[in-house]
């Protein structure tokens, strides 16, 4: 059992956050009740009324304090966790950890000048579907996997968006915030601790602000797998979930389709895995599969253990997805006529 | 009415060009039974026992013949459907109808000098589905169209393939061949008259003989469109179908999904729609409606109309597929280790 504090409130993420490491037996020490936005802070208050407030530097000070969680606007992430793991924390943060090289690279030496673990809940790690689908496909359920495809459409929200939602150096750009997702994932089902962007778009298709990024995609590959994700902003209010994300694993004996979210009028829940090999075409339901993510980052905390995920394969998705924003096209669509 | 002859009789697609005619009260007047797989042959003569076999001088030389089908060697069907028009025949020819930018001018030339119609039986106008998705998109019920994703595997059937389909010379090479359809329709949808290809890959995964392009891949743009386009040979042996082709048609107000031919592990048939948009997600049963190609063509050969395509169009597709096969980036998986 470790004890963490959550010190960055300006994104929901750090409900989840929160919820996820309590589940899995875990204390929250503390909150840091410094916000840009007071709408999660209630929220985080009403869920967890039992968890008190303290000053940030009460709480970095603090030797029972194990980790921290970080959901800051992304733009401030690096600089917290940068303070924590000065301060002997470990750290847990949401997506994207980094919105710059130069923060990536001031991350990099404080692991390594700290010896601290700094980690990124990622959502491979934390997807019941993506867990069964990476069993199978290791155990050669589709032959020789040759290429990932992802469609990561996600819910704007506008109404529940704080202002720095939509100001590019503070969300960091499309492809280093949800990209870490796509990048994280593709490096996982290839097995690969590297990847090249062999190309990538950025689009604004006209969402306001102006200039807002609203879609991105990015062709990668290692050097036996090949991939295509796609990001974007438009999740129509008449789906039941913030976006029907799809993952087509293509292999040379069978493919295995993922609706993460939901089943586009067909069957209730999430986390539907859809396989086809040689012989047949199942659906599997994977709602019951274990997420071990919190108790693993827990266990790695008391063990000073990679088991999570290796300490340098957090550092290349994020560079990764920095490289897929810096080097993007730009594709601004013509106004309607 | 008009009558048409089968002068090209090398791929199993005669025998849906032809039959589509006939459905469409056309009147074929002869084939001509020369073939690189005689198996095509017998499996012509078996289906339309009616149907009486000639010489192609004695054809293109019919005065009462007002076109011809092709479906020969990719790389043949330009010289055919050139010796055709010469013979003041128009054309109908299977994808791909050149395989090669001098086959292309070349066609492109003998249209001009003749006047004859030269069409390509392409994806978007045989499918029920996309017909109806269409029809939705130019209503505006996905808002405006920002981005098509589609993904269109396909099944080797090596048993089923005559030598000609492993040459690369022959067939084109994937992206001519398969990737003319996903040009095609991405310009269908995007209303466009012409597109960028922004990037493309041509892979051999392994399928032998070695070099095989088993698998394709085509980021294009238009001045307001967005387009990914995914091909291959390795649909499975367990799904009931010879490939599960999708399309993700992303716009500011909803999606529209198609499973074109059928919908894995869920309802029985072909041609699902799937429909979000603000107020709901709804499931469209696309199989009865209409497919007018086959009329609308033969109603264009006698009125020396385009109403299936503009001429131009047809020109226009066959490029950007050359284009996307020539520029394409090649990847050579390793072997596995």
């Amino acid at each position: 059992m470790a004890r963490f504090a959550a010190i960055g409130l300006d994104h929901r993420h750090i409900y989840d956050l929160t919820q996820g490491l309590l589940d899995a037996g875990q204390v929250c020490a503390g909150y840091w009740p410094e916000t840009t936005d007071p709408r999660v802070l209630e929220g985080f208050r009403k869920r967890f009324p039992a968890i008190p407030a303290a000053g940030k530097d009460a709480l970095l000070n603090d030797p029972s304090i194990d980790f921290v969680v970080i959901a800051a606007v992304p733009r401030d992430r690096a600089a917290l966790a940068i303070a924590a793991m000065r301060h002997g924390k470990d750290v847990l943060t949401d997506k994207p950890g980094v919105t710059t090289f130069a923060q990536l690279a001031e991350v990099e030496h404080t692991v390594g000048a700290t010896g601290r673990i700094y980690s990124i809940a990622l959502g491979h790690l934390l997807s019941p579907s993506m867990q069964v689908a990476l069993a199978m496909v290791r155990a050669g359920a589709i032959g020789r996997l040759v290429q990932v495809t992802a469609l990561s459409p996600h819910r704007l929200n506008r109404a529940l968006r704080p202002s720095w939602f939509f100001e590019r150096d503070a969300y960091g750009g499309i492809l280093t915030d949800i990209g870490t997702h796509q990048i994280d994932q593709f490096l996982a089902f290839a097995e690969a601790e590297d990847a090249t962007i062999v190309h990538s778009t950025i689009a604004a298709f006209g969402t306001e602000p102006p200039g807002f990024e609203d879609f991105g995609e990015i062709v990668l590959s290692t050097a036996t797998v090949s991939g295509y994700a796609r990001v974007d902003w438009f999740t129509a209010d008449g789906l039941a979930s913030w976006g029907d994300g799809r993952l087509f694993l293509l292999g040379t004996g069978g493919t295995i389709e993922l609706r993460k979210n939901l089943d586009i009028a067909g069957r209730s829940g999430a986390d539907h895995l859809f396989l086809v090999d040689g012989r047949e075409t199942r659906h599997i339901d994977c709602t019951g599969h274990p997420v071990t993510y919190y108790a693993n980052f827990a266990a790695d905390v008391a063990n000073r253990t990679e088991t999570t995920m290796p300490q340098q394969r957090v550092f290349t998705v994020c560079r990764l997805a920095l490289q897929a924003q810096q080097q993007a096209e730009r594709f601004t669509a013509r106004p309607p006529a």
